[in-house]
Formats: structure tokens, C-alpha cells, sequence
């Protein structure tokens, strides 16, 4: 066979290589004290979708875009690590850290670390983030030390941070990313001193890569071992510079490297072999684990680090923050998914969990692939932005799937016995957005009735008003008790036809048959983790309200007021962007006002620094305030906050220019530079404005250099009062004065920012070759309270905005009784409980096995609310009152191991100076097998794996 | 282990790649009769040196100018194949067809195919010449059919003979290269139907290539297995269009392909499964061996080729015919080390081979990989061509001290018993062409003797004016037997004082500290493979004549006459180029007239067709007669040619133009459009101008269109005269015009003709920073005969030319009686013979068993010359007259298999039409094992391995 090889080799030539003689090269290589350790940690990048799609990556097509093929890695790694025991390799792939909600980051990461732990029977030590644009403290704490790691590894920090810590040896230090957990969320957390890439010198030995390899035959010619050892040395002294103890680490790999690993292992073979043999400095394989050990054994103290490393720029003019708005649509998208995947999940475990026919599988795997960071930031070429969506979208069929056929088995009863084939039939409508909903928009003139499950995620009961559009103006709305409720038509705004047409053409290849004239809104009333049911008729309203829409000349003067309950906003015509807010409950008095403004996208094609704004880089060129954009305000009856529904979009561009469209909504609040922006929708980070704790910021970018990322909400406060503003997806966000906050809710630029997607951010929607630059449509929502209040509604209102009530539709004829013939009403929870305000679940899943994967979660702070801030117990038993737990199982936070074990080998790392730990009692205590209570201490989320009497233990965990 | 791998996997995405199914793929196919056969022959060509030096081809370095790395090709596929047995691969290297001698190609073929004979025990069955710029009848017959190859493949033809071959489906075809042979020297010869790369439609599978990948996994996107198969059958079905039989070939790789086997493997396995299941056409895993075999087994009858594929254009304007000249200084380098290395082996033989010590084995790999398509050709980059030269001088410094200690042992006469430490110190002188012999510049005024030994590697007798410079102008030669002999001293021109000086430092480092005045000339009298010894002393000459240099004033009118034998020369000063031509026993009478010119090399840089001239490409434009150029012009007493030794350089490039200089030697003969070339210095091709007998050709480039390469020399005639030119290394010559030859001697160019070697040909040598285009020197013979009588000189010149006499020096004192106390004479032949005037020994080497490897050659084509085109014996034991000769086995002509099982094999193609073979007995018997004479038929080459009674039997060869 081997003969084939030669069979047609008419020369002499290559023989001359092939005798070349065998060289063992050696190894195996440990660390040696006392000498400067060179640890190379092989590692290849491979992106979940960037420039090509996670599929053309996977399998290499799509090359003439970028050529990568992670097969070609997966397939070679494997064979070189085979051939030599000493050999190590991290293929590696990252959410991102700004774009990304908690609950998502715990459902990605749980997915993975149990795929590994299932697969390989390994539990990861270490967190390996090296690409994400800045880092969060969620991260480091939560998906850190909560996880079980030990380290953190990263490679964009600040370039003007960057530079202060080569100097003071600081790049590496001890994270504490949380207020409330002290000394117990600490990390070891290392930023490269460059990249992620091997250090300069000519190291990089991908096939083809230009870096001198080393040629050790003596045969022929060009021997040159000396020069690179020599290259090595002096490269392995410039870092030891730099760096604290004599451990440095080597990132030897970088975007989708390794395809053919023999190509690097080779070289680093000879490197350990010849470097040792030289003896100046110590080279080995090692990992990011090996160095983590191998630091800790040093027994250094280390410098402490709070808050996180946002926002990131990697050059005076090059804030990655323009990514925290890139592609709002699918940002939005995945938030979305995300509360519809906990709420599928729920109901999946109610029904049993089917492992094939319809699951949340793929949406999971969908969802997970979404939280890359190329993925929700916005910064992946448009067909991968396609893709990302597509994933999403047969998640969510998939799911909607098990959604309407478990309600239906719910709603028929044959629940927990079964779930066959239900005869009911429910829709539910994904493009309500757009105020698209065919099971509403229905004709209800001959005998048939709406009816509409409303479901609840929440373990709280919750009442809120819901809207949906329909085509008849004579409609009554009944609850489950046959009662007719208050409710009330709205007219259609105009500007949402030509959306809803353009929209529905665009996605579903059709235009809309009906065109409601109504949203029919009506409050509803919802049990935890459960369902109300309401029917909608024609028959003869009463106590309900038809609304019409005011419309005025610019020139008519008026002053008009709206809110039914405490809260009122009256505004005036003659200057429309300002408002009058009073809460007659809280007595918060206050003018509000806000506008639309856009910065202008630098052009840097013929300047000094061509820096553009683009996807990742937000450079504004000027700052114009517009006053053309629609938006809806709303006050509902029963809420104290204003909801805005804004619709920006297409942004012209007819003049050449891009645009970064933001609001800005302004009180006469005394803020003092200060604003607090939340960590993944976790913590809240205190801000100032021109500003970095960390060191003495030299402000070139006043704008962009002050942007944070957001994904709950932004909120400033002076010795009175507190004006928070939540969100209903991840974005960009400042205080660029005192008394203001501005949210960043789109961007269509013409210039790709060299940072590497090597596009243009310019999302269009066609209808055929009617391509329009993409319209966003979204909510936020704000609210002025006392100071010290505005926790509350922040942590509440925003555990409802991430879990929508789910809404599912059917039809009965008139004469059918719904209510007695159907259940109902429904709660997955004992109905005579429900969570305490301060917790929430965020994770309600049946495994595989049968068991159930639980979280709790505290939403409080330490300190953020008075009531609210304190330990808080939850009674297990009273979630599942249908079933027997037989045990329960703390696990570490992405489950993959047991708590206690996570805890025993948790490193207590060295902290410079006096950083004393006030809350030692930080957490809840053990569970009681029998009480079954669990404690939740401020900021606390719980992790349990709940095995019931009908279960079989697990295998996997029951050796843990 | 494998563990590591995954350690570091934080995420949730790649495991839905691993979790793929495993398709087990049916690679196993073979030929189906009554299908399509799609030949998928997985090849990568691997270039002996190129953009990089063969070295750094091998270990991947330099790759900024290429990325390219043989090891990654070796050691991947030798994996690949192990990995599935029906997979197939062919790594392949190739001598150059043009300019390269017949007597090199054997030995780099010998030494190729005996390795891998050795090493692998695989014979080849055929030529793989796929990238190569036109073939070469020699290549076919004698190093295709000779060498028992059943086919013989290339890529390389000229695009209108392509264009045509594709309509007439003659692409393949039987190539009856030799004149001589007739049908025994039948080879199926295939040309790919447009180069040696897959075929168009996308099948390029390297590492990042960008063609389509066969996506077959239905759980990802872009499932493409359907698409893929369709443009595997479109490609197939195109190709059988133009293809006789139904087996077609694709070359799957390309230049330095299969750096990361496995890419391209895991194509073709998907290829050949989903292809056979398709079912369409039938693809399968093949060699050309294979393939060859399939065409055989169809029984098809094939068009018959003739002559050559000889020039190649692959364009209206790119006549691959400027590399025949390209480099001539390195051209003429391996030539001369040709010689050398022919030489020194008859000495090795002599002294007995060391394996480990002096021997000829680095002269050998040396010449071998500069016989490669891209050393000699003069078609590499600079610095490639720079380790070329390294590569022979290192060679020749061995052979060099290995030729001289076998001298002094032999001179010392200690040999055949053994050869140990001679007392004797022999020098050489490599550089004599520039004047400069240090060994012979010795003072000779204090009673210094030089002793010069001429050894002749010819086995016939040859007596030659040797010359030597020296610094005394008082010298007389002895010969043997302590005769004085006659002698010459020449003044040095002052032509060459400079370009001594100037070449000395720039090859030395220093300046040569004498200026010897004078060349010392005298004819010598060397016995076959033998010599004979001379001294030069201070003692009084006799007999001896001093001549002088006549210059001229230009406005002088004035003829001289030169030549003291049969041949006279006549000049007159006022029409320097023209001359008299008079050899008084041939009663020759002819005007001679000889010029200088350049073509000015085409600047495409803003024409339509933008083809510049370049070191593949001579594009002429415009013609210049120069009248500057520097030559020596030398008639020899006991010879009829004339010998011009030219010194062109260096070209001036002042003017922005690059210049490509040739020489044009006109007569009156009646040539008639028709000239005769060389094929590799062994069959001479009629060529007729603007004529090729396979095509109506299309005259774009009437000059270069017309050139060919030239080994031995080139010859018109008439119906009464001949007029030969032979040359002293590769050029490129033709005949422009009736009763004109013309050769290009040296190329200068100053742009890239975008063939891939992306440098222009502009070579200069410096010494410190005086830089200056390389000056070229070399020689070139003429000779006017009667018709039907310049054969002879052709042949036994020509052998002289590739086997000058070797030159040792050594000194004695005037009181030392050398010739008493040393062999003054030697031959290795019983010294009662000689070979036949007809037959030349090509090849004389002691193998590593000890025995010795015998190539003889017959000089003659059937009818060349009445005398000596005829079957012609040699006595093997005269050869080895102090040896007993136990065994004779006669081998194929590159040795690895024995004659007789070679022929056993033959193929017997059948050809179309009545091609009758008049030659039936065209070749030599059998030879008898105890006569031990070996008949040469015309032509014939005989290869021999000679077992002597001390050696024992090989093992290699005995079971063969």
C-alpha cells in the first residue's frame, strides 16, 4: 500500500530527505522550579460562526471567504495527540460577555460542561475567553468561580489598561467580579500581554505560515536551531518582564489553527527538545490547568480586581462598543428565544420530556450557538446573521410544537398521566410583533369564540394587560370563570400596517389577508408557572372602552395627559419630547423629555487615523438630534412605569453617510457623572462618566469611550430620587450628562471597521428587489422613584420582560362550554404557593434521565433593597406537589458537578493588601434532605438536580 | 490523552459536529467494463527547487515565497494511505526534457529508480513528465520504452497540436520516438487534456482551497451531495468527449498538494461513494498504472506519434523557448560536472568505491537534481539557482579529492591492491575557464617541474592541444618517455585579465596574486580511460613557438589567414563578421560570415497581450546586430572545425530594455527551410521552419516559434555540403533563414513572464558592491562537410566536448626522476584496445556490491553514417583486463530490472494505419557468457551489471 506512494517517483531527489536521520525529541517536559517555565499551551479558535456560518466552518466550505475547516482540526489534533502522550491541545470556542443575559450564558455553559462530562467524564477547570471584547464580572464569578474553575483567561482588555499593567506586572491579578459574594467569587484571571496568538518572533506554524520552522538535519542545508532557540529565549525574557513568578504561558494557536496539528506539534516538539537542551529557560506542553497549578504552587501574592474590564478599545479611537447595538433585530431575536426556551422547558417537564418527536433540543443547541461571540453581538457577516436566525427559528417551530400540544394536554387533562395526541389545537403567534396574529385576526361573527391560553414562566402570579390584534370592533372578553373583564379596543396605528405588510411579505412570502383595525387589550390575571384562559366573542360588550387615536397639527397648541392610574405623563404639543411625569402614589414629580438623536459614522478613509464606525467600533462623527421617529407610549392602570415602543428605521443613507440612531431621555436628576449599567442583567455596575478605576483614563472618545453594554437596565440616581430605564434587549448605553440616560436602539453603517467581518453593518429586508434598510421596532421602559425604590421594580418588572406571557389561541363554537369541559386554570406549583418577590426560578428542565435540573435564583444585591436584600428560603416540595423528591443535589452552577465536591477543591488564592471579606455568611446553608428548604443569600442562584421516586439514579452524577 | 483535546471546551457547539453519523464509504471500486472510468489518481508534484530550494521545499521553510512543505506531504500521506488500502498516491519529481543530456537523464533515472528498487521493490511501470515545457523524443524511447515504462504522461504541449488532438480525440497516443528502434521503441504516451490539475468544475481540495466539499451530513446545512455528483459526471462526460475508450484520467493535485493528506482523501472516498452509487459513470481510485493497463486491456488501435513535442507555446505569444538559453553559466556548469562526475566514477571504479570517504555520491545527487525541470532549465529564482551551483560545486569538491587521490595512487602504483594515503598531492583547477590555475601558475625558475597528468574518461585514444596558463615565458613540455614536445605560448588577451580578476574575487574572495602572461599549449596523447603524464620545466624549448596577438586599427585594411593543418580560416579587417572557409582535404570551400545580435526581450507591460519575455518566454522584439561582442576564434592543427570561444556580458541594461544575445552563423547552403536538432544530445529531429508535421500551424512568433533546444549541436545541409554547429552546454538555436544556424548564448531580461517564477531573469555576480551582469564564456564548433559526412565528426566530437580531458597538477623537483619513479602512463582497458570509432562507454561505476555498472552506447542512427551506422561488438574482458568476469546480466537501461523480465512485460500497443517496421533486427543479441562480446545494433544502448569473481551475488538483483 505504502508502495503506491513511490510507485511513480522517477527522481532521485526525495530520498534525500526521507534518510534523513530519526531524531527523538523530548518531551516530556514538566515544570522546573527555579528557572523561567515557557508554558506553551497549544490551542486553536474556532469561531461559532463569523465570516462563515458554525457549518461551513465545521466541515471547511465556504473557503474563498476564509479558509477554515474545523474537522480538518478535530481530525488532525486527534491523530497528533495519539502519537505523542505529552502533547496537549484546547480547541476552544466562547459566549460573548456584553450582548449576552445571564440565564442564557448558564444555559450555554451547562450545555457543554455536561456534554463534556458525559462524553469525556471531564469537569474544565479553567475559563479559556480569549476573544470576547471586554470581559464581564458575571463572567468571572458566575460562569467562573460558580462553575468550579480556578482561572480565567482573556486577551482584550483596554489598550491604555493593557499598558499599565505590562508595567506594573498586573495582567494577571485575582478577580472578585461580585459585590455580594466577597472573597468566595474570586478568580485567577489572566490577560495576555498581546493577543491570543503566540508571542512575536515567528512562532506560528500553521501549513504554509511563514515562521522559520526549525531545521535540525545537518544533512541539509539552512540548519538553523541555534537562531530559533536563541528567538525563543529572548522572546520567553520580554514576557518574564511583564509577568509575575517565572510561569509565563504561550498561546501557540489562533483562529481556526491546527487544521493539519502536526504541522505545530513538530516545531514545538523540537522547541522542548532543543530549548531544554540549551537550558536558559524551560519549555513545555502545558495547559491553561498545568499554568493555573503551577501559579498557585508559587504561593505570589497577587493584585485584586473588581468590576469588570468594559468597555474595551484596542486604540485611541477604536471603542468596541458600537457592538453593544449591532443588529438589534436579531438581538431582540434571541431574547425572545431565550424567555421562550425556559417557558418551553417548563412545560416539557410537565409533559415528560420525549428525547425524540418535539423537544427544546434544538432550540438549546439553536440558543447556544446564538450567545457566540460573533453571534448576538452583531459582528458576523450577514448570511452567518441569516443562519443564526434560521437556527433560531426551527428551535422555536420545534418547541412551539411541545408549547401547543402539552397546553393542549394540559388544558384536556391528561396530564401527568400522558400526553397523546390532544385533540386541541393551538397557535400561538411569533410574528405578534409585527402585529401579525392569523389565530386572532379570526372572524368571530358566526358563533365562534377565541379562546386564548395565557401562560406564566414566573413563579409569581402576575397580572398585566395583553394585546392582540383582531378584525371585529364588537367584542367582549370572558375569563375563566365565565366573567366578562374590562377590556379595550385599540385602533391600529398606521405606521404599523405598512411595517406588519412589508414584514409578513418578507418572512412568509405573502401578504397579509386581513388588516385588524384593533388591538383588543384586556388585563389578565395568571398563576405561577401556570395558565389562565380567556375567551374573546362577539358578544355584547359592557364596561368595555373603545380608544381612538388623537392626532394634531403641529401648529395646534394642546396639553394632554394620559394614565389611568398613579402614574400620569401629560405632554404638550408645542414641544412634543417633553413630558410632565407624576406619581401620585410616590410623589414623584418630575419633567421628562425625551428625543431621537443619531451619530453621524466616521468615515476614516482619508484620515490620519482610519479608524470607520462599523459593526464593532463605535466612532461618532457628529452628533443630530431628529424629530421624525414614531414611537407609542404607554401607561398601563395597574404599572407605574412608561413603556415606549419605538420604531427606528430604514435609517437613510441617501447621503452617503451611516448612522447610529440612539434615545436620549433627560430629568433634571443631579447624577454626578455616576450611572449604573447591569452585568449580563445580573449585577449593577457603578459607572463615571470620563472615568476608569483602574487607571487614569485619557479621554479621546467622550462618547463611544463611555458606552456600557446593557441587557436589564440603566439607572442614575441623585440624594432624592432614582430614574431607571430597562430594556428589552441587549444594548449599548450611557449618562452623557448628569439627569440623563441615552440607550444606542440602531446602527446602518457604509464602512466595515477593519476588525475583521469585512462588511458593511447595512441590514436590509426585501420584498423582491424591495430592499429597504431594516426597521427596528422595541420596547423600553422607565420609571422615576424615590431613592432607594427603584431596585424593586428593576428586578421584578425585569424577570417579566425576559419571560412574556406565552400566548396560545384556539377556536370553540359558541355553544361549546370551554370552561368546564377543559381545565381551565393551571399551576405547576402547589396553588398555595408561590416564590418570594426577591426569587426567581430560572431553570425549571427534565433531564434526560428523568431527574429535574432546578435554579434559583436571589435577583437582590446585597445592599439594593432594604426589604429585599436578605437571605429568603424556598420550600422545595411545594414545586412539585405532584410528585416524591427522593433527593436533591446541589450541583456547581452549570452542573456538571456536585457543590461540595466544587467547593473542597476550590483554590484560596493570595490577595494583595488589607481586602477584607464583610459577608462572611454569603450563602445558604445546606440543604435539609428532609425539610427540603433551600436558603437563598443576595445574588445567590442555586443549582439542583432533583431525583424523584419514579426516577432510576443516574450514572453519571451518582459517582461524583 | 485525548482527553486534553477537549479540556478546554467551554462551550456547547462542536459536539454538534462530532456527533454526526459515521458513514463508512465504499472506496473499494474498480474498472467497470461498459462505464465511464473516471481515474481518480491522487498526485502531488513536488519540484526538485523552484521559488525554493530543494531543502527548503522539504522542511516547509522560506515560505513567504511559497508555502510548501514535502514533509507535511510525506508524512500525511503515508497516514492517509494507511488508513484505507484502496486509496493511492504518487509523489512525483521529473528531469527536464530540453535541456538535459541523454547521458544525465540516464543517471538521474538510475539513481531514482535503483533506490526505489532497493528501498520499496517496486519497478515503475511508467513516465510521469507532467510538468516538463515540451517532450522530448529521447525522454520517450530511451528513458520511457528503454527504462520498460508501458506509458508515459504529460501535461506540457503546444496549444494548437492540444486543440487539435482534443477534436481528433488524440491526445493519447503510441510515441514512437526513435528512428532507429521503429515499433520497439513504442510507448503509450498520454497528454492531459489542458495540464495536470483536476478538472474544471471545482475539485481542488488542499487546505483552505475554495472547491465546493462534499457536505453529507444531514443533520447540517448545505447538504450538497446531489450537486456535488452532478458536477463530478458533467466534468467526467466532458472529458470522455474528447478521450478514446471509456477511461479517462483527472489528476487530483497539483504543485506541493497533499500537505494535509487527509483533505483531499476525504473528498475522493465521498467522490467514489456517492459517484458509484449515483452510477452514471464509475469513479475509482487508480494510478497511471492502472489506467495503462485499462487502456491496454480495451484493445483500442491508437494514432502513432513521431519526432517530438518540441517547442511548446501555450499561447499565441509564449514560446517556451527562451529557457533552452536561460542561465547558460549554470547550464554550462552541469555539463561540465556531467563530464566530471563520468570521469571520477571510472577513477572510483579504479580505486575501489568507499562508502564512507571521498566517492562520487554527493557529485551524483547533485547532478541528479540539477537535471530537474526547474535547475537546468535556468527557470528557478535566483537564490535557487545559487544553491544548485552549491550543491555541485560541494559535489565536485569530493569528487575532486577522491579523482585526485585515485591519481596518485595510480601514478604511485599501488593500486588494484588498495589505495591508501598516496604521497602524491594532486591539484585541479575548476576554474581554468577564467584563466585562473593556480596549480600551474608556479614559478617554475628554481628548479620546480609541474607534472601534468591528462587523464581521458574517453575509451578511445584522443590526442588534443591541451592549455594551461602560465607565468614563465621560458618553457618546455616533456612527455613520458622524457621527450620534449612541441609546444605554444599564447598571450593571455587582455579581454580576459578583467573577468578573471573580477570572477576570481567574486568566487574566491580574493584576487589572484599573479597575472600569468601566457597560455602554454601542446597537444597531448591520452590513451583510453587513461593517461598519460607531461612536464613543464624552465628547461631550454626547442622546437617550441611563441605566437603573438595582432590587433588592428579598424580603418586598417588588411586579410589574414590562420589554421597550419587541413582547415584555413581567412579574415579580412574591413568585414570582420565574414570570413573564408577552406579545408583542403574535404575541398570545402565556403564564405563563413558570423554576427553578433540581440533581440530586444518584449515589454508587455501596456500592450494587449501583455506576455513579456522572461526566463521561460523568448518574445522577440525587434532584432539588433551588435558588433562589440568578444570571441576567440581556434583552429587546431590536427582538427577541421573551428573553435569559437565567445565572452558575451555583460548585457547592457542601461537603456531599460532587457537584450537576449545570440550568435548567427551564415553560409550559402540551400537548407531549404529544414535544419536538424538533437533530441537530448543522442537522435537529431528534422525540423523544418514554420512547419510542424502534427498540425497546420499557425505562424504567430517566426522567431521564437522556430527555436529548439540544442544539447549536441545542430546542422543544415544541401544537396552537396553540411554545415554542423556543436555547442559545449544547453542552448536554444534554430535556423532563421536557408544556409543559417543560429544560437542564443545568453539571455538578460528585466521583467517576470508570469510562468510562476515571479523574478526576471537578470543575473549579475558582485564583489562587494560592484555589481554587474554575469558575463558568460563558452565555446561553440563549426565544420563544413560533404555530404554525408559530418556524422562522424557529430558523434566523436561531440563525445569529446561532454568529456574534456582531465587535468592534474602536481610538482617535482628537476632532480626527481618522475617518470621512473611513477606510472607515467595508464590505461583501465587492456591496452591492446580500443572501442569501436562508433560505440562510447557512457557509463563505468562500481556499485555498492561491488560489481560494476556497464552502460554502451552506439553513437549512430540507421543510416547516419555509411561506415558506422552498423551493428558494431565489443569485447566485454578487454574492458576489465586485470578483473575476472564471473557473471554478465544485461538490465533494463536505468538497471533495476533485468533485461530479458523487462521485454517479458512489453506492451503491444496496436497503431493506426500501416506504420511498417522496416528495422526488424534493430537490435544486438544476446550476450554469450563466455565470449562475453556485446553486439551494439544503431543507436542501441546496453546496460550491464558485471559480477567479478571476488564479489559476491547481490541480493537486489539475483531474484529479479
Amino acid at each position: 500500500m505504502a508502495n503506491e506512494l513511490l510507485i511513480l517517483f522517477l527522481g532521485t531527489i526525495l530520498f534525500l530527505c526521507v534518510e534523513s536521520k530519526y531524531i527523538a525529541y523530548n518531551t516530556s517536559q514538566g515544570v522546573v522550579p527555579g528557572k523561567l517555565n515557557v508554558h506553551l499551551v497549544a490551542h486553536t479558535h474556532d469561531d461559532v460562526g463569523w465570516l462563515k456560518t458554525v457549518d461551513q466552518y465545521y466541515v471547511g466550505s465556504n473557503n474563498s471567504i476564509q479558509g477554515a475547516c474545523v474537522q480538518n482540526v478535530l481530525d488532525s489534533v486527534v491523530q497528533a495527540l495519539l502519537a505523542d502522550k505529552n502533547r496537549k491541545n484546547g480547541g476552544m470556542c466562547m459566549h460573548d460577555e456584553a450582548s449576552t443575559h445571564y440565564i442564557d450564558m448558564i444555559d450555554q455553559t451547562t450545555l457543554g460542561h455536561r456534554f463534556i462530562k458525559e462524553e469525556f467524564g471531564v469537569t474544565p477547570r479553567v475559563g479559556w475567553q480569549i476573544d470576547p471584547f471586554g470581559h464581564s464580572a458575571v463572567q468571572a464569578y458566575l460562569l467562573g468561580a460558580e462553575v468550579g474553575f480556578d482561572s480565567l483567561f482573556f486577551g482584550r482588555i483596554d489598550y491604555q489598561d493593557r499598558a499599565k499593567r505590562k508595567r506594573e506586572k498586573s495582567l494577571e491579578v485575582i478577580w472578585q467580579g461580585s459585590k455580594s459574594f466577597g472573597s468566595s467569587s474570586q478568580i485567577f484571571a489572566g490577560a495576555f500581554p498581546e493577543n491570543y496568538e503566540p508571542p512575536p518572533g515567528g512562532f506560528y506554524f500553521e501549513v504554509n505560515d511563514v515562521s522559520p520552522v526549525i531545521q535540525d538535519n545537518l544533512d541539509l542545508f539552512d540548519y538553523n536551531v541555534e537562531d530559533r532557540v536563541n528567538d525563543f529565549v529572548t522572546a520567553a525574557l520580554s514576557q518574564a518582564n511583564i509577568t509575575r513568578t517565572n510561569h509565563i504561558m504561550w498561546t501557540m494557536g489562533t483562529d481556526f489553527k491546527y487544521q493539519y496539528a502536526h504541522t505545530w506539534f513538530r516545531q514545538l516538539d523540537k522547541f522542548i527538545h532543543y530549548v531544554n537542551k540549551d537550558g536558559r529557560v524551560n519549555a513545555l506542553y502545558s495547559t491553561p490547568s498545568i499554568y493555573t497549578d503551577a501559579k498557585y504552587a508559587t504561593n505570589e501574592t497577587w493584585p485584586i480586581k473588581t468590576d469588570d474590564y468594559f468597555p474595551y478599545a484596542d486604540n485611541a479611537n477604536a471603542y468596541w462598543t458600537g457592538y453593544f447595538t449591532s443588529r438589534p433585530a436579531i438581538k431582540r431575536y434571541v431574547r425572545l428565544m431565550s424567555g421562550y426556551y425556559l417557558a418551553a422547558r417548563q412545560l416539557e417537564f410537565f409533559s415528560g420530556r420525549m428525547n425524540s418527536g418535539p423537544n427544546t433540543d434544538s432550540l438549546a443547541d439553536a440558543l447556544a450557538i446564538a450567545q457566540h461571540h460573533d453571534a448576538v453581538t452583531g459582528t458576523e457577516q450577514q448570511h452567518v446573521a441569516n443562519d443564526y436566525s434560521k437556527r433560531l427559528a426551527i428551535g422555536y417551530k420545534e418547541a412551539e410544537q411541545l408549547v401547543s400540544s402539552t397546553l393542549a394536554c394540559l388544558v384536556e387533562s391528561t396530564l401527568p398521566a400522558g400526553c397523546q395526541n390532544p385533540v386541541t389545537m393551538f397557535q400561538q403567534c411569533p410574528l405578534l410583533n409585527i402585529s401579525y396574529c392569523p389565530a386572532s385576526e379570526v372572524d368571530l361573527s358566526h358563533g365562534k369564540n377565541l379562546v386564548i391560553i395565557v401562560y406564566n414562566s414566573l413563579a409569581w402570579r402576575r397580572n398585566e394587560v395583553i394585546r392582540i390584534p383582531v378584525i371585529d370592533d364588537n367584542v367582549a372578553v370572558h375569563d375563566s370563570n365565565g366573567t366578562e373583564i374590562e377590556s379595550q379596543l385599540l385602533p391600529q396605528a398606521e405606521v404599523f400596517e405598512g411595517l406588519r405588510n412589508f414584514y409578513v411579505k418578507a418572512y412568509l412570502g405573502h401578504t397579509p389577508p386581513n388588516t385588524p383595525k384593533y388591538w383588543l387589550a384586556f388585563t389578565v390575571s395568571v398563576p405561577p408557572l401556570g395558565f389562565s384562559t380567556y375567551t374573546v366573542s362577539t358578544a355584547k360588550r359592557t364596561g368595555s372602552t373603545k380608544s381612538s387615536v388623537n392626532t394634531y397639527q403641529s401648529n395646534e397648541k394642546a396639553r394632554f395627559e394620559v394614565g389611568q392610574g398613579n402614574l400620569k405623563l401629560t405632554f404638550s404639543t408645542d414641544e412634543e419630547t417633553h413630558s410632565n411625569y407624576v406619581n401620585i402614589r410616590s410623589m414623584m414629580d418630575k419633567q421628562v423629555e425625551q428625543k431621537y438623536l443619531y451619530y453621524s459614522g466616521y468615515n476614516g478613509s482619508h484620515q490620519k487615523d482610519p479608524q470607520n464606525s462599523g459593526a464593532y467600533i463605535f466612532r461618532p462623527n457628529g452628533t443630530y438630534f431628529i424629530n421624525h421617529e414614531r414611537q407609542i407610549t404607554r401607561l398601563h392602570k395597574e404599572k407605574e412605569h412608561v413603556e415606549v415602543e419605538f420604531i427606528v428605521g430604514p435609517i437613510p443613507i441617501e447621503d452617503g453617510t451611516g448612522k447610529e440612531v440612539a434615545t436620549k431621555i433627560s430629568t433634571a436628576l443631579s447624577s454626578k457623572k455616576t450611572f449604573y449599567t447591569d452585568s449580563n442583567g445580573r449585577d449593577f455596575i457603578k459607572r463615571i462618566r470620563d472615568f476608569r478605576t483602574d487607571w487614569d483614563l485619557e479621554v479621546n472618545q467622550p462618547i463611544a469611550g463611555n458606552y456600557y453594554p446593557i441587557n436589564l437596565g440603566i439607572y442614575i440616581k441623585d440624594n432624592k430620587t432614582e430614574f431607571s430605564v430597562l430594556v428589552d434587549r441587549s444594548v449599548g448605553g450611557s449618562s452623557l450628562e448628569d439627569g440623563q440616560i441615552e440607550l444606542m436602539v440602531h446602527r446602518r453603517l457604509l464602512l466595515d471597521d477593519s476588525k475583521g467581518v469585512a462588511e458593511a453593518l447595512n441590514e436590509t429586508d426585501c420584498v423582491a428587489d424591495d430592499c429597504r434598510g431594516l426597521t427596528v421596532q422595541g420596547k423600553f421602559y422607565y420609571r422615576i422613584d424615590p431613592l432607594g425604590e427603584g431596585a424593586k421594580w428593576r428586578r421584578t418588572f425585569g424577570q417579566e420582560i425576559y419571560s412574556p406571557l406565552l400566548l396560545a389561541f384556539s377556536e370553540k363554537d359558541d355553544k361549546d362550554d370551554w370552561m368546564n369541559s377543559h381545565v381551565p386554570t393551571f399551576s405547576g406549583m402547589d396553588s398555595s404557593y408561590t416564590l418570594p418577590d426577591n426569587i426567581a426560578m430560572i431553570t425549571l428542565q427534565e433531564l434526560d434521565d428523568g431527574a429535574v435540573l432546578l435554579r434559583l435564583a436571589h435577583l437582590y444585591e446585597i445592599g439594593e433593597d432594604k426589604d429585599l436584600s436578605v437571605k429568603t428560603s424556598v420550600e422545595l416540595k411545594k414545586l412539585f406537589p405532584e410528585k416524591k423528591i427522593k433527593e436533591v443535589k446541589e450541583m456547581s452552577l452549570s452542573a456538571n458537578q456536585e457543590r461540595t465536591e466544587m467547593e473542597k477543591k476550590r483554590f484560596a488564592w493570595k490577595v494583595k493588601g488589607s481586602f477584607g471579606d464583610e459577608h462572611v455568611l454569603s450563602r445558604g446553608g445546606p440543604v435539609d434532605q428532609k425539610e427540603l428548604a433551600v436558603e437563598l443569600a443576595p445574588m445567590e442562584i442555586r443549582t439542583f438536580i432533583i431525583y424523584f421516586d419514579d426516577n432510576d439514579m443516574p450514572n453519571l452524577l451518582s459517582d461524583a
